[in-house]
């Protein structure tokens, strides 16, 4: 692995392709969360042909943290409707494998990992409506993803806990702006699924999130009257992926996301 | 088949249970569009299980005109989130059965036809949103629904061409907020995905609707002025199962549609 040059590199305002270059190239291994302003990043989730029909179904009955934005015939690589000249297999700065429910790697690249039997899942990432919000000028406080105690729907062998990204809100105007803004993107998780109390959802320690995310929170705790707000995230994936046991799955590790060439307001549906 | 007691039975404002229960007792084989004001209804397809991947998948490709409201599993008979006590194979009042591409009968229940590897899939419906177009008082001429030359994204062995509900508005004022109406219902097919001319997505009469279309449209042509908008259909599945020779699959009769336990507004995005 090359050295990480994101002391020197800044890429808010490059566009996809140019930081997909750097990402391919090793040049950037780096977190994807202030990369070219304004684009759609999607989660990923890669599963093998025979798992296919149950991970879509279990994104249908999961749409908050598992919203498709576009599938892979198998064994194809290329995403034609967000990046026709994407790679999967080197178009994200950090992958995770996973096999029999046990993360055993996580390379940079997943070329010595790929099968013709591979079904690549884009799912819709939060960092979509964030600029979004950002846009309007709604401030927020970042803490990171954790697993809930809330069950998903299953399907067939996927089951596991709806994980969420959490940001609290300074005041009643900003927390309603930011429903209001993030309901206009369905597809990058949506409104959020819970208001309030960490706890009540079965998340102990907003300092300590699980140990499976490397993104840390910025606080351990909220100010007085802040507001809490909890969103679908698309880590729920690796926690399935835990849960469920299954012999293969690739996903992003969290925060190295897929950057795409649409805008995120291409995907807003208001 | 019984005989049919429309002219007696008045179902506007029945609630599901009730009209579900007559439709099941074929007291009730007419269409569903006035049936239960204010709640949901579905459009259907049930195809095998072997072909369950890429029928999800196409409706996932194609999200205007086949929004997935809930899947079955394998052999289910009851939609445990749409009607928890409704069994599929009584609950329409008129279903369609395709062979090999041809459509071999229109049966009052499918309980004849009923296999355990059968996967059920429900979809939106645009009369979900005709509900608030009523309460918001926008008027609309109703036409049929219309095969156009507009190809749906194909996924596995599903192809074939997008199908329209088609309805006409008086002026701009009544045109824009259907948009914005219909826009805040996604999931029963969501914003017009064409707004003009029929000539220019291939709809050659709007007098002659498809003839697997029995829901014959109010008027042939519309008044000067007004502003034609077209609706993605969950007739699509008819035009796909016939194009894509699937060998069997069951779907509902045009306009004798599945009637929720769950009011439209319950789906509503905004």
């Amino acid at each position: 692995m090359k050295n990480n040059n994101k002391d020197k590199i800044n890429p808010l305002h490059m566009k996809p392709k140019e930081f997909r270059k750097l990402v391919q190239n090793e040049e950037w291994t780096d977190i994807t969360m202030e990369a070219c302003q304004g684009y759609a990043q999607t989660n990923l989730a890669i599963v093998p042909k025979e798992y296919a029909y149950d991970f879509l179904l279990f994104c249908t009955r999961n749409p908050r943290p598992c919203p498709v934005l576009e599938v892979l015939d198998p064994g194809e690589t290329c995403p034609k409707i967000l990046a026709p000249e994407a790679d999967i297999r080197t178009a994200l700065p950090k992958y995770r494998i996973f096999k029999n429910g046990k993360m055993i790697d996580e390379p940079n690249n997943i070329l010595n990992y790929w099968r013709e039997d591979l079904v690549t899942f884009f799912l819709g990432c939060s960092r979509s409506f964030l600029w979004a919000l950002r846009s309007a000028n709604v401030p927020w406080t970042r803490y990171g993803a954790y697993k809930t105690e809330i069950p998903c729907n299953p399907a067939g062998i996927f089951k596991g806990p709806l994980c969420v990204s959490v940001r609290s809100f300074k005041n009643s105007f900003d927390a309603t702006r930011a429903i209001q803004i993030s309901s206009r993107h369905l597809l990058m998780h949506g409104p959020p699924v819970f208001i309030g109390d960490p706890g009540k959802i079965g998340i102990k320690g907003l300092g300590k999130p699980d140990s499976f995310n490397p993104y840390r929170p910025t606080v351990a705790s909220p100010g007085k009257d802040e507001i809490m707000m909890y969103w679908g995230c698309g880590i729920t994936p690796q926690a399935v992926a835990i849960e469920s046991k299954i012999p293969f799955m690739i996903t992003h590790r969290p925060a190295h996301m897929f950057v795409t060439d649409k805008l995120a307001e291409e995907f807003a549906n208001l």
